[in-house]
């Protein structure tokens, strides 16, 4: 692929609530351990689409025109002066874009917990910080991470939500061989889960979703049990319901309460108060749950009841940190994740608004359901 | 202390809703690794007072009649067959007795969580596990723990909520040096959390409670700092209430959001919906949180939203485990905790109804507000 | 298999140094959560050997006549009057036998450590405890472990030394997918190392023995790599060999000094001097050591400045814990260790002699290497 | 204190073994988020003199001329541009001054562990890291650590060594209240060890040393337990005479071998072969044992026999990381830590080679004993 830089460097850029345009923008320069990328493969994220639709995401309100993506792979074309070698990247090295640049100062970042930088750069985060979107994107050697010749670009684009997934089930819920797992939501980031559990050894993988299609989808893909949760009866409160729910997925499932393949580790990818509720109901006692889905409420009822008397550990999962992109990076190397079943529809870089709505609707303009749409880098 | 056996084993008994009696009953045999302990002080906890009221806590509902008590001290008076030497149990030693029976061979007992024992027999817990508000009772040997010479009967029969805040802060809550711990509910849980936040060499220590009297009560026993939460406002969802409330707290003590003197360990102890969620909003990211409280609502709103963002590890506090209490005797024979000013109140054993009143009303028949009422043993 | 008992407890028991006889023993009794298990496999471990040529293990002495064997699989064919349900132990089941029986109160088994517990009644551990090599054995219930169908009656024996392996390398060692890994000794307990270690998703498995066929073996078995480390030059002294040594592996291998590749975890199962120093030597910084192998020498030369420097976490794994034998048996049943290939001899109970010396020797009377030799249970 | 710039940058340089001079050096330059330092009060270490004896330390070879000096204290008299204001950080503060700088970007830096960073930019430290023992020093903003009022200068220079401590004793050795402790050499580490220990709430800290002198000062200073081991017997060989002196101080000192009041932790701060060996015989089983003396012997004879049976964790202590100069202030601000008793000697900055000569003997010309020498910053 060629590494010779292209004057232009157009990019796709949101300016209001659906506005977005196709700009041209300077090459950006490059300094001390920096590297220029030339970009290949972007993914599209729900949170783009967001932007696009609302300007915002709570507080992060788009000021300025700010380009958007942040799911990429590309080629490096450029290096800083004060690269290190040892880093393995040279002009030429094919990567996947980490696209979060922390201040590496702070506390959090010198305790290994970098994801939670205050001072933060996240590509396409507003007001003011630019997307992967484009032809050209700056970042330091060490957030480029070198692909092995197995992985493809397209694998490279999908290393962002992957890290979310080995984040959530490697680093945090410290996922192990012959645990039973269970993932509540069966959309990009909960797939990636269970084939993150599956990876690293689950002996059982269960799929919860209200979407039959979406969980026999994740049953050929990385779930060994879905399930569908019943509904709320009419007498019910939303603790019995829960209650009642996750006993009747235990025993449809043939898994006991506790001991030998009882459910040790709960992925909560969805957001939804009945599945936060089922997760912590359904879980053994010391279990783990993990929340990294976002709902549209963000406060939500939470039965303490299970937390205190089974001694559960809760943790929330924030982007991806320390380890992360290498491992997911050596999963896909591997062969133990596939990830080319999720990527459902491409598109050319003039193509890009065409993606996002294919995203936003779930489905793209012949129908076909979308899980993961790639966008390919300027020609 | 004379270590006779009286042929009189005297029990205060439960037989119905408000329906307790002296019953006598026979004095208990002992087996194996077993030893018969004469109860000398016994502590009036809210669960005790609980069942008086309504023959229940949730699924364990009274059956037959059962003997109250399950905070307690006495003395050795006679050793089963096979009591080991090296426990340093004998005939004649005082001690502080642990009341709850695991099974010591499910997976959780032997994984080192034997609070979490599915096959626990706890004394005074439905339908049929005797308490220790009687003259005689029997326990294995290694869970009546040897109280030094320093340590009173009064202080032995204080180890049981004492290893709950051992358990919550220490344990598992991993309270370290420096640390800026946040205890929310000043009852006697809550006061004994601060206890050992402080003992562990927390910087600070802040207790936050609706009731001023019991606020200064803490300010003059373990807390740094003291907080009332201010009201919401007529206009305010939960969510902003919460955050506004956080931040207000934070302001008023001086406290950063997140770096050095940032709240690392919030304590839960009262159960109150607005107390969870202020203790998640105002901890800083990567922080802990434990829940040891259960409010009369076993499901609360919670704000996912810190959870994730901050990525926040809450964990469930139930009773007390390995270690706990032989630390909850170390902190008080060195000097760490002071027990003496919780016990408020002293009762003979015939007026053991008494201190049951005291405690459901918070205060006694001279008006004198309750932190714990202490039971003497039958004379 | 019948479960009807035979009045006959035939039993190999070792009178004096090489002096074992087939005594009859009586039927043992069981009580309580006991049962009786009737013997259907037992391996050979190298301290059964020692026992029959030494009479002694360091402290252990022979004082008694005692049955030899530890490693051993059988049938249960008799039920205690308390054993729990919940265990899913029947007459009938299929066991893998846990040889050490601890004393569940002592502080070590209630932390979960129960392998530490100083009170281990040990099969075949002198001066008094009994072995296997018999046709009734009794043990409590919770420690023998059923096996699944897939999982035969010589997998069953073998699991006493898989969980070694287990311990040292998942339990001790915390081997995660992606790692590189170095076992030191390929000997039973090395190679089922290694096979845990790819069992559990080791990137890479170096073996290392001084013995070209053992490592052979070992590349057809489970390792990725093999290495027979150089022998010393005349003017070197012990750290200089062993850090070119290190340097050489490392260099042969194409393996990082640190960083993606590098050598995360060493498992040193041969006790030789230079294996624990080349282990500690060929690390990565922060990375971990595990001592499992026990020499001829109790004390060997080690260089503190790599521990040091390196900030290195150094491990002794003794025998297997909490959830060790579990994940042995999961690890077998799922395929991912396939026990077969170990098994290269097999015995009657009657020839149970020669198996000793066909371990000894390491080879049996054909000229066949020895890698674990099976002995029949009594017909 | 003035924050004017003197034109003068006195430097204490050394031109080669035993040859020191005075040197002006131009007031170095600093950059983006870097800090000027007026150095205030400087402390001696080992490995100062040992670079003044020798020109090197292992592989580290002085080439030119270095400024020397390590642990120090000053006062920041100029900002760069980019320094943070949330780092607390102005002129005129009052600082500790951290010397290692680390890249920040490597994958030990980014996993929270940054005392192992290959590129570490170590203050003194050949061939050409300048050190601090000169007027003006330049560190990032993070790495100087604003001084509470009541801490210091002298407190200030000593938080080097004391952070080695509170990274052996705290964040390796996880020390925790109620814990027994040993420690081994009775030096400036040492002590600082112990006074860690006694800071987290250590029940007991036993120093060993062979010096009477130096453990009576510990007995006045941090320890509750001193012990000079007895001498090696003719006829015992290395393991009988360590296993025989472990034994002896237990006995002498009341220390039961395992369970409550058993050595949970053991400090190795000689490196004197004798001590390693006795620190593994007397821990209990599953205690911890770090490594941060280094002897002279870098490789010693070490008895992996303690390390299986009991199961030890040993850990080396490499300098100082995450969190251990915030940990090491505030110990000393809250009172916990006196670190006055252990300044015995101070010296101007043209004396600077006096200092040396009195580390280097043990003594300063009037005969008083050496703990650590303070070297004033040029007037």
């Amino acid at each position: 692929m060629s590494t010779e830089l292209n004057p232009d460097n157009t990019s796709f850029v949101l300016h209001g609530v659906e506005d977005v345009r196709f700009d041209q923008r300077p090459i950006p320069e490059i300094h001390n351990d920096q590297v220029l990328v030339k970009v290949v493969k972007t993914g599209i994220c729900g949170s783009d689409v967001h932007y696009l639709q609302h300007g915002r995401i709570g507080s992060f309100v788009l000021e300025e025109p700010m380009c958007l993506g942040h799911e990429s792979s590309g080629v490096v074309v450029k290096l800083g002066p004060n690269v290190r070698e040892d880093l393995g990247v040279k002009v030429g090295t094919r990567v996947a874009m980490e696209p979060g640049v922390c201040c590496r100062s702070c506390a959090n970042c010198k305790a290994g917990l970098y994801e939670l930088c205050p001072y933060m750069s996240f590509a396409a985060t507003p007001p003011i910080i630019f997307g992967t979107l484009c032809r050209y994107y700056v970042l330091p050697a060490d957030l480029v991470h070198p692909l092995p010749e197995s992985v493809s670009f397209e694998d490279g684009a999908m290393m962002e939500p992957l890290s979310v997934g080995v984040h959530s089930v490697a680093t945090l819920g410290r996922c192990k061989s012959d645990q039973t797992v269970i993932v509540f939501g069966a959309g990009p980031v909960g797939l990636l889960c269970m084939a993150v559990a599956r990876a690293l050894g689950a002996r059982r993988v269960i799929a919860v979703d209200i979407n039959k299609e979406r969980l026999d989808f994740a049953k050929s893909y990385a779930a060994t049990d879905i399930c569908i949760p019943g509904s709320k009866k009419d007498d019910e409160d939303g603790e019995a319901y829960t209650t009642r729910v996750a006993g009747e997925l235990r025993q449809q499932l043939g898994i006991p309460e506790r001991g030998k393949g009882a459910i040790d580790l709960a992925i909560e990818a969805s957001g939804a108060p009945t599945c936060v509720q089922i997760g912590l109901a359904v879980l053994k006692p010391a279990g783990t749950y993990v929340q990294v889905g976002m709902g549209a409420k963000m406060t939500v009822p939470v039965p303490l009841f299970h937390i205190i008397s089974k001694q559960l550990h809760v943790v929330g999962s924030f982007r991806y940190g320390s380890g992360d992109y290498p491992l997911a990076i050596s999963l896909v190397e591997r062969g133990l994740i596939n990830l080319k079943p999720l990527v459902t529809q491409r598109f050319r870089f003039e193509d890009a608004k065409e993606a996002f709505e294919a995203t936003k609707a779930g489905k793209d303009k012949d129908g076909k359901g979308v899980i993961k749409c790639i966008i390919n880098g300027p020609e």
